[in-house]
């Protein structure tokens, strides 16, 4: 794992010296996480040549070789004032240039640590840790395609738990029990304020045109204190179920959803949801080093508005500017296939592609898979059909 | 509603008034679900002579009489930006001082606003809507009440589904089940990045006793990505497992752990679990209006010292200093039950008291109630029985 660790920290040395930024501290969850292997309460600094420190503030009896960190690296502390005079004890002046998390960490958490470091400059260094993030290393695509086949696995079951006259949120509880049983973590993690769902979202009939406040590529009533995804509501016949769980299996998120239906749909709904497959086929091929996000886009937009269906992707009254989202430690990395995304794609990134379409009266149709950035176009991790499901046939 | 929704407002405005702020812009979803009952992706405005104005950037299809406001009070905004043009458009000036949440709120956004409202000085308000917060309506407390007899229902139910040699993940998969099905939202709200975790928490045996990075009473290891919690250790018999599940059944959520045991314990840990219970009656006979919440905690720590386990309290190689938090919209509200908080209790405040100790070869011991604050002492919320139940009687 010291090997992993070490590439997870060259992809943050090579931010930061295009940056020319003297050293990073993380302190969030997530961030902490892709350093360390490990998540603590308390902070990781890396410098521009390389040294790492861990200040640790819990679990307060955790060991530098629990780390597989030198003691003379590793630092219990109380609180971040201790940090200056640390690094100094250690032979380290305060960089001239320091990234904090300025996207994630509260303000009063930003103030007082730029306190600490009152002879840096302190800069927003979220993105780029993002950036760094958003290349997957071999290990890391291993764990994504760990959680397709346990994801995949799950979803093949979801015909056995559908009963006639279910509602939206008991069909859900099922699922969700199928995933923990499955193996999956149940915690979703979600970058932002924007975002905020327990587990995943299914969407029958009507609901998925219902606008959401959050950041999802659809909404959904859900509960009014957190109005996204399920309801009470009973899933009837000739309606579409679009199931979307969010893939955390192993600490690595991938993202799958498959478009269900209770008997036969209207013939726009299919014709809608064979538009959305020849939307994820265009994109599995652009998915490629070198090509840019708002092209794919975009190209994705000129197959739906042939097919003049531009009005309902990604939603209806309120439309998601998006077709696909980086994924990995939390559902929504980077980049984002999306207009104005002027981000090039690396072999390695891996990306959710979602064209979902509403079709009145029926519900959403679409669907959803997870896909390595490759040479050869995007490498889809699973290999359940995209095709819709007739939950009466089966 | 819209008395609830006053209420609210009236809580806020007086600590604006106390602190002579002249408005508050809230945007995380919990602020914004208190002012208007409702999640929007936006801003809600309120002002110390009580206007009260909604800038939406979501739903997009959003109107003013979904959220019962005056039309000439709701402005649909793209970003921050547009917030001054339109406070002027509607004859109100720039505040002198404008509280944002300064401690939830990421740096970024803080910027943001602050360089929208130059001519205000900003302040962080997010202690003082906490403050607010922590005096629940006769509504909040009937809501957490409904969550807490939810809650119990599922709890007297976990006896049915524990099987001998069950692990600990597959028995708090099988609890979490019986919570969805029974009504929970599933999604467990936390305040600050020191805590994440997937519906609650179950421990057994040594497992009780592993530092967690987080801020929770208890820790267990988890999975490295959410160290929190149940394992895939088998539960074995003379082992305690302590049950602690988020009871969000209602958007407020109840706090409640109880004690189970596979067959009979040591002494020593009935001795330790009746010491737990006599800490939680001292605490609810405290839960009185003009108590202070250092002093409870002072109080509880003596019981404990003098039955000789003040070195296991609330954990062993790590101890959480706190025996009580609030709870309603996010588990850890105001107040808390811990050194050096000078906070004095109101009636209507609600905490989760959970005395909690380890036994070596055992496990964890204790119990954890949620209680209004009264004249009278704590009203405890559930009925359930505090005693350790053993699941080979049953």
């Amino acid at each position: 794992m010291l090997e992993e660790r070490q590439l997870h920290i060259n992809k943050i040395l090579q931010k930061m010296q295009e940056s020319q930024v003297g050293a990073c501290l993380v302190s969030t969850p997530v961030n902490i996480y892709y350093v360390l292997g490990r998540i603590i309460n308390g902070y990781t600094y890396l410098d521009v040549d390389g040294h790492l420190l861990v200040f640790v503030r819990r679990p307060a009896d955790l060991k530098a070789s629990d780390l597989d960190v030198a003691d003379d690296c590793f630092f219990p502390v109380r609180k971040p004032e201790q940090l200056p005079a640390l690094l100094a004890e250690k032979g380290l002046s305060q960089p001239s240039t320091l990234w904090i998390e300025g996207e994630e960490m509260p303000q009063s958490q930003w103030a007082r640590l730029s306190a600490c470091f009152a002879s840096s400059r302190i800069l927003n260094g979220s993105h780029a840790l993002r950036q760094a993030r958003s290349v997957k290393t071999a290990r890391e695509q291993q764990l994504l395609r760990e959680s397709a086949r346990l994801h995949e696995a799950v979803y093949r079951r979801i015909p056995e738990v559908f009963r006639p006259g279910m509602t939206e949120r008991e069909l859900v509880v099922e699922i969700e029990y199928l995933m923990r049983k499955g193996g999956c973590l149940g915690l979703f993690r979600t970058y932002g304020n924007d975002m905020e769902a327990h587990m995943g979202s299914l969407l029958s009939g009507d609901n998925a045109a219902v606008s959401s406040p959050y950041d999802f590529a659809l909404g959904g009533a859900g509960h009014p204190s957190n109005p996204i995804g399920a309801t009470d509501t009973p899933i009837r016949e000739g309606q579409s179920i679009l199931i979307d769980m969010c893939g955390n299996f192993t600490g690595y998120m991938d993202d799958l959803s498959r478009c269900y239906s209770v008997g036969r749909l209207s013939e726009a709904a299919y014709r809608a949801h064979q538009t959305a497959l020849e939307v994820q086929a265009f994109i599995q091929e652009q998915l490629r080093p070198g090509n840019v996000c708002e092209d794919i886009y975009n190209g994705a937009l000129d197959i739906v508005r042939r097919a003049g269906l531009a009005d309902r992707f990604m939603g209806k009254a309120q439309q998601a500017h998006f077709v696909g989202h980086g994924t990995g430690l939390v559902i929504n990395e980077l980049p984002v296939l999306a207009p104005k995304m002027k981000d090039v794609l690396q072999a390695g990134m891996v990306l959710a592609v979602e064209p979902k379409i509403i079709i009145d009266g029926v519900g959403a149709v679409g669907t959803e898979n997870t896909f390595i950035v490759t040479e050869q176009g995007g490498d889809k991790l699973a290999t359940l059909p995209d095709e819709i499901v007739d939950l009466l046939d089966y």
